[in-house]
């Protein structure tokens, strides 16, 4: 048996990749020139099939970077001129923030203490605020913005354009795109693909934002111009060279998670996060450390476990891969990814080893 | 027998690639988290790799990105407050400028008509440029640029930094590390690889102005400055999630490289372009694009054919895949890429067919 991996991205391959890359090293996708037509063709499939996947509103657009760090970067050039506003969470809403002010924006946070989410109602977002950043899902304690916050903000703050993180539960949650502006995701999370492409999601207010910034003489990135890349993308071209393979790969997993069905993947989702939060609230040793069961991630689910780095080398050497807590919670916490690629199978032999583990340690 | 990509990059993939591939699958290396000590081994193996194979001196840095379009972005915030100047040759190297105008720098271009390069000897570089950059192989018109055009540059220029783009020529021209700053290439020209990442090499000349100009306040990017980088890669890291598959690739194909030795890769390149440039010149319908023979180069072989299209179906169909020329020049010219990857044996079957081709047109 192979290594099983539950760890929150890079994780376990979606089960078909193996496939896709025999395909793809068959159909010489790794020597293709990015200007052919087969190229186009394949960026074209990949796009309609994320647009479908992601039920994406005809009038938004869908643009590849390299990381989300890269895309928190393109977001702050294209779409801030001064004044952006963070709700933080975690290591990863706070690396957002700090990445505006290194851009030298202003930057006001509102922070929640970490294992919870920040309260929109109770926050002080100014009135000049022009982008409201937001993590549905933040992948370093597992705490889970309700995504009735996003309305809520969008509706007291009509101007600001409202982004949303979705990196660790894009495609697995259904965004009202009405309701923002932004989002974004990158492929080793949610489906189950080898690090090196992200995927940016814009509307055309974020468009007009982009070409403002840039009549005013504001450099908005050399290559990464939102105006540009969208008309680039429109013939299915990227300015630089992409990394073709994994935008080939991405195409072929959104393809094999619609033949599947979205509300099939909800649904077992669903079913594997009820499954392993009903282990954590029932066994002595272990708990969730996101106290608030409405503030749970469904596909990142942090559990508090004194004994956090025993358990990882037990279930590793049963072949079961465990994230470790992030940052100063690593030999406090788990953090067990909870992916498509996951079986519900797979799930329940996770949650019957890790039970076992936590009793004999007892 | 499956198709051979003579394409100037993406190309054929290096012989070993497929067997790589298969054990970092087997390794789970497409699963591995950029954070664990065995990514930091992999990245530590690939930096060892090349610099032995590229002869970097101690002192000079590896930084990874995901294009070179990426890294003249990079670049620019970097290593330029205000004046940048460009040797141009062709569509890349102009590229290279425009980028640098798009960052709101002052940029002097010295441009040689299409076919050429830029006599440094007759260019008047600003006394106050920082930053001159060269592009020893214009990969558009396969121009190549003298090495010792650098040198001469860097006597009469001492304060400013000296820029090589060896996109398509690194490894196998051997730089001098000591008349140079920086230089950068990415992976799927010589290496052979797919495409997604981009190398850059740096001196401590380079990290000091970056600092230099984060100390005065200026953007080097929020996580592209080169003394964060330069700190991180020094602990086999990086700041964003990057492409581990083709950071481990790279640093296989290198090792496989080294094995052969680059003093043989540099002889079967030489003679390779001999013998395709012995054709070019001595077959009637073709000839060699640059009419200087010192400034034609081995790596990116560029023909003058009124046939090309024609050609390019015809050799299609016999399963070996040339380049188009660039732009303007598709349907005027052939760009036939000699990497490494391509052995003595193809090379001369490729001629073999291409003269047999010209012939029958005769």
């Amino acid at each position: 048996m192979k290594h099983l991996y539950f760890t929150p991205g890079p994780t376990e391959l979606y089960f078909t990749v193996h496939e896709h890359l025999k395909n793809a090293l068959k159909e010489d996708i790794l020597s293709l020139s990015h200007r052919s037509d087969k190229f186009k063709v394949i960026y074209a499939d990949t796009v309609a099939s994320l647009r479908e996947l992601l039920g994406l509103p005809e009038d938004w657009h869908i643009i590849f970077a390299s990381s989300a760090t890269e895309i928190w970067e393109r977001a702050v050039q294209n779409l801030v001129e001064k004044n952006s506003f963070h709700f933080v969470s975690g290591a990863f809403s706070g690396k957002f923030a700090a990445c505006a002010k290194r851009m030298g924006k202003n930057v006001v946070i509102e922070e929640a203490p970490f294992g919870q989410v920040p309260n929109p109602r109770e926050a002080i977002i100014p009135l000049d605020s022009e982008f409201i950043s937001f993590t549905h899902n933040e992948t370093s304690s597992g705490a889970c913005q309700p995504l009735e916050d996003f309305a809520w903000v969008r509706k007291n703050n009509p101007n600001a354009l409202i982004a949303v993180d979705g990196i660790s539960s894009l495609p697995v949650i259904t965004l009202d795109y009405e309701q923002i502006d932004t989002a974004y995701f990158t492929v080793q999370k949610c489906f189950g693909l080898p690090a090196g492409l992200s995927v940016w999601l814009v509307n055309n207010r974020c468009l007009a934002k982009a070409e403002m910034l840039e009549k005013k003489g504001i450099v908005t990135g050399s290559y990464y111009s939102l105006a540009q890349r969208v008309e680039l993308s429109q013939q299915n071209q990227t300015p630089e060279t992409p990394n073709v393979l994994a935008i080939y790969l991405l195409g072929k997993v959104a393809k094999d998670m619609l033949m599947k069905g979205i509300d099939q993947i909800q649904r077992e989702t669903n079913y594997k996060a009820a499954v392993m939060y009903h282990l954590l609230e029932n066994t002595p040793g272990i708990s969730p450390f996101i106290q608030n069961p409405e503030h749970r991630s469904k596909t990142t689910i942090v559990a508090s476990c004194e004994k956090s780095t025993q358990i990882i080398e037990a279930l590793k050497s049963k072949k079961l891969i465990l994230g470790a807590g992030f940052g100063k919670y690593k030999e406090h916490h788990l953090r067990i990814a909870n992916f498509p690629t996951h079986s519900k199978e797979q799930f329940e032999m996770l949650a019957d080893k890790l039970s076992e583990q936590l009793d004999s340690d007892q």
